[in-house]
């Protein structure tokens, strides 16, 4: 095993005259045109890929790695000594019976990401086993199968991909797992808890998306406690349907689980990124006595799979604009002569746009495209009727989405153009609460933690 | 006075066949077609205006006012009597020399709004005397002029209208007074507020924007409590600069004052709706002991108005894109062919896009576009370095503009390309800290109410 972590080619040569080896702590000069450059930081190990023999990564203090590009002019200083990181892969445990079956299918993402060599920054790079040998607590807690559907930054899904994760969840349902855990990267998470909340058309049981903001290799990677979690969720929980499982706060103590399409990510980096918008989280999970506690009793229980189909298909020919002062009505005229099917405005407050767009609007929705009227404020409800802007807006046709989150109400437009042609139709899906993706309006007019 | 409140025309022949008067509690059945419609609420007074003769105004149990056609087939029922509400207008107090010059500049919204006539929804209609009279406590906190403005809603407001705000505002510290509040719409206020912190170019004194988010017609308008506490910011505070303030809570006690480029409408109708994002507010004004508490000592000093100018010029071919799984590269080809000079993306998580926009972005780069990218995360910081995806962006010639709001970097961007025309001259002022619009990185790490 110790081959994979081996720098090969020039590097290793280079590497081996200053007697460098992965653990040491090195300081590197690399010449640059006429000046120096300087890198310091703790030498690690690489995987062998073919385009990257001219580069080592060294881990800088701040916890990120870096790739470095070195040559024979590269001077290497050692100014620690220190021991080589290996990874050890205990053999699975054997099942037990009593245990529920876990299914934990990976796309991708920092929950098992590693380091790109090239240009020195993380890069997804997931097997399904590792994980498990990553997290021995696994067996304690579910008999767990892992699948691996791909292996891609979750920027880079969209709607072909949605649906087939569809596909792939339903026939792990019909082969009667408990639970299924889908580890995907965080960036996206949301619009595909979004996504499948409405192709899986209420699954008969838990599906939890999990990622991780910390990459494994830092100290304070969540991608063990959020793994660990959500197999628990997924095989112990009473519900069914489709959540995002993530850390509630910073400590490692709570694990919230925010219902598919009313949860968005609301900070770049920190654990507790995740947040339910407009509703509270559907459930904790206790990370320290390992039990989950609902925190409603309104939610979808589990059933057998009788009567269930899946809807998968998407239609990506929706654009989600978010209004701003000074937009120009070109957007919407050019959305319009390139065959878009659907609008998710984001406007201001209660919903509104300025009133230089109503002509283009309007002809947008004389054309046949639906346009639906989420806010920009992310907390609170569209409300078209309270101002003379609003009721504009309803005369010209354009539909209110109420507490709807835009990024959910996006993927569900996307969906409904999937199944529906009509206009008129997609415009009732859209008014129609399928996944919870309305609240009660009592609770938005408590809920404000934003 | 009376005469402003009576209905005129068909209205008040019916009106007064009924025997119904404003103040009342009425039911009235309209004929719709084969149908009817029942509306039951409180009569309103009116304000004459030529289309509105057909139509009296009813506020609902919810408290909202709509506005009701009828005609000679409506019946109206009195379930209550009630009395006229009338505006009084005292008269104004007289100045007092130890006290603050402070001028109020109105622009419309709802912190003066009234009743749409047409449609029954509220609009705005702002005089500034009656602000003063509606609230008389202003006359001991300082002496007010008054001017408005304009009197539009804050949705339909852009960049023409931050021009002459500026420079109306330049005239009246030019006057000698101590402080101004500006009464505008919430929808835009955010984006007014980065927009005035750049185009004011460091002012001398506090520029104080406030808004309400409850016209003062319902029993929960904030409008005389925001009115008040801004003016008395904008009289007493010791600092100068560009700041928002409204309610920090729902309940009548604090007042949050948010520095100009790092606040957000965070919610679409609560008093509290706005937020300071990756930073404290810069004060809090206390309204019970009508106090204000500086939160920072990180400030900009009054000062005389000496070598001072500004610059109000924005270009508003500008466009604020937000990344969404599926979004197609056709929208960067269509803005690079429109001639837009100027792109900020809201990527997802650190600052993202799918790698099949990446093409279209090093053409429009190339094109001489500025691209900047900031997080549709809202809180937390774009971080380029960190995953390939990012390394990528930065090569092709995206910019990261750290932890600036994408409603004030799209403001920026506008505001630097009115400046100067060179996309290098642009991308050295977008990461340039000129109004506090980027916080210290500790800051940020610390904080996340979101």
């Amino acid at each position: 095993m110790a081959n994979d972590f081996q720098y090969t080619g020039q590097c290793k040569e280079i590497l081996e005259t200053a007697d460098a080896r992965v653990g040491d702590k090195v300081r590197l000069v690399l010449k640059r045109g006429d000046s120096q450059e300087v890198v310091e930081g703790l030498l690690m190990p690489r995987f062998a890929t073919k385009d990257d023999e001219d580069y080592v990564v060294v881990k800088l203090k701040t916890g990120y790695n870096v790739g470095v590009r070195i040559d024979s002019g590269t001077k290497i200083e050692i100014t620690g000594k220190g021991t080589e990181p290996h990874f050890s892969r205990p053999e699975l445990p054997p099942r037990q019976q009593d245990l529920p079956k876990v299914c934990i299918m990976s796309t991708g993402g920092t929950i098992a990401s590693r380091v790109d060599y090239r240009t020195g920054a993380v890069k997804p790079a997931l097997d399904a086993d590792d994980l498990h040998s990553v997290v021995p607590e696994l067996a304690q807690i579910a008999n767990v199968d892992a699948s691996i559907i791909s292996n891609i930054f979750s920027e880079n899904i969209g709607p072909p991909f949605w649906s087939k994760i569809a596909e792939s969840i339903e026939k792990e349902v019909r082969k009667g797992t408990d639970g299924i855990v889908v580890a995907h990267g965080t960036d996206t998470l949301a619009y595909t808890s979004a996504a499948l909340s409405f192709a899986l058309n209420k699954p008969p049981i838990p599906i939890v998306l999990v990622g991780a903001q910390r990459s494994s290799d830092r100290p304070s990677s969540d991608a063990a406690t959020n793994l660990l979690a959500s197999s628990a969720i997924a095989g112990q929980a009473p519900f069914a349907g489709v959540v995002i499982a993530m850390h509630d706060w910073i400590s490692d103590e709570t694990i919230a689980v925010h219902r598919g399409t009313k949860v968005r990510k609301c900070h770049a980096s920190r654990r507790d990124a995740f947040r339910s918008v407009n509703t509270s989280p559907l459930a904790y999970y206790d990370l320290i006595h390992r039990s989950l506690k609902m925190n409603t009793d309104d939610y979808d229980r589990r059933r057998k799979p009788n009567d269930w189909s899946i809807k998968p298909k998407f239609d990506p020919n929706v654009l989600l604009i978010k209004f701003h002062p000074g937009l120009s009505a070109g957007i919407i005229d050019w959305a319009t002569a390139t065959g878009y099917k659907g609008l998710v405005l984001e406007g201001s407050g209660l919903g509104h746009v300025s009133e230089s767009l109503f002509s283009s609007l309007e002809r947008a929705i004389k054309n046949g495209l639906v346009v639906g009227m989420c806010s920009q404020c992310i907390w609170g409800r569209v409300q078209l009727n309270v101002y003379s802007t609003g009721r504009d807006l309803l005369r010209i046709g354009v539909i209110p989405l109420y507490d709807m989150l835009s990024e959910t109400a996006l993927v569900k437009m996307m969906w409904a153009f999937g199944n529906e042609r009509e206009p008129e139709n997609v415009k009732q899906i859209m008014h129609t609460n399928l996944a919870q993706e309305f609240s009660d309006r009592r609770v938005i007019e408590e809920k404000h933690d934003g």
